[in-house]
């Protein structure tokens, strides 16, 4: 049987927006490995209940069930070990977990103020509600006041990625002269805002533009083909 | 002919304290290559301007002429490769280029206005000179302005060490179970600091202080066995 991955869309299906489920998106496509769709919501809980997560990504692989992003990219690097690697090696395999850590709370952290409006705006009713309560109680302010300032802030999220920057000066990849899973990392973020919001997080003479843009067109133009905003 | 390495230090030659030249010495320890200390101080200029640099650390090894210290792990990756890897693969060696953007950047260049006061303290008179006029003109301010606040200043550099401390919660090392290159590209920051300054940079419930303790016991003890503060 294939493999299934649970991914977060919102009122359209041809639109999955979650940057963790990217990350394994683009992690299943370099190792190889055709995945079956699974559309899931913010209130659909009890559906992946049965798997014992409360979150996305979570892939089935026949009688194996991975949920956590990090956890998957282990998972399929240990069981596809003929498939490309992800990592690169076991060094890789142990820096990308520094890397991942800073693409959480850098790129997917930074960027999720600027765009959370634009999240609520493609998510059915009910999700909608959901997802204001709890984001609304993170915050301590409603999605409206948090995104007001965005054109102001997002000059300091763009410096705070000075680290990507500077090193896609040196390479063309984070991972060296190819993409691997230290990219998908950072890519997941971007293709998340890319998928639900007009705003544009990066200047276009930006060495990370660029990078993002051959991120694109990786594997056949897979993340460019899917559905979102050209910014 | 033994590798020799030009060393950054003070008015004492035995307690050497350059965050990259302390890269350096940790990799040659892991490498198991012995290496020759040139004590050289900020002044000297001409002694490495002959091997064509104008920083430490400078390598010599044979014929080989390396400075900078992510060249020279490269180079000591590429020349010795049957001692123990540096990066643990090449993905690792791709991964570390963006560790070490972040390791000047954060760590380095974090700390730097907390400990510069002190590293005048531990300086020739010819040497304060040079360091004080060409310090205060990048700051655009004293070393005593900019070090004044630094009781302050220290928690948010404690908080910007987050990624670190995150990944050093799920492994030992940030490579892995055993310490490599990602490590002492961090590590080189603190012993720099250790080496010429009392201030408190960590809390000792800190796990980033705990790995530190780790490395400095690292090599038979060798960054703790050269002078420095214990905090």
């Amino acid at each position: 049987m294939a493999i299934q991955l649970f991914e977060l869309v919102g009122t359209d299906e041809s639109r999955p927006f979650s940057p963790y489920c990217w990350r394994t998106r683009m992690a299943l496509a370099h190792k190889g490995l055709d995945a079956t769709s699974i559309p899931w919501r913010f209130t659909e809980k009890e559906a992946i209940a049965r798997h014992k997560s409360e979150k996305v990504p979570v892939l089935l692989d026949g009688e194996h069930t991975v949920s956590d992003s990090w956890a998957i990219a282990n998972y399929l690097e240990d069981a596809y070990p003929d498939a490309p690697s992800l990592f690169g090696g076991e060094g890789g395999r142990a820096m990308a977990r520094m890397l991942n850590v800073w693409g959480d709370t850098v790129v997917v952290g930074g960027m999720f103020p600027l765009i959370i409006a634009d999240i609520h705006d493609h998510l059915r009713p009910e999700d909608q509600a959901y997802f204001r309560q709890s984001r609304e109680a993170r915050f301590g302010k409603t999605l409206e006041q948090i995104a007001a300032d965005r054109d102001q802030r997002v000059e300091g999220f763009r410096k705070s990625l000075d680290p990507l920057r500077l090193t896609l000066k040196t390479q063309a990849y984070v991972g060296g002269a190819a993409p691997n899973y230290a990219d998908y990392i950072m890519f997941g973020g971007f293709q998340w805002a890319r998928a639900i919001s007009p705003f544009q997080l990066l200047k276009s003479d930006d060495t990370i533009y660029a990078w993002r843009e051959r991120m694109l067109d990786a594997f056949g133009g897979m993340a460019r083909n899917s559905s979102g905003y050209a910014v």
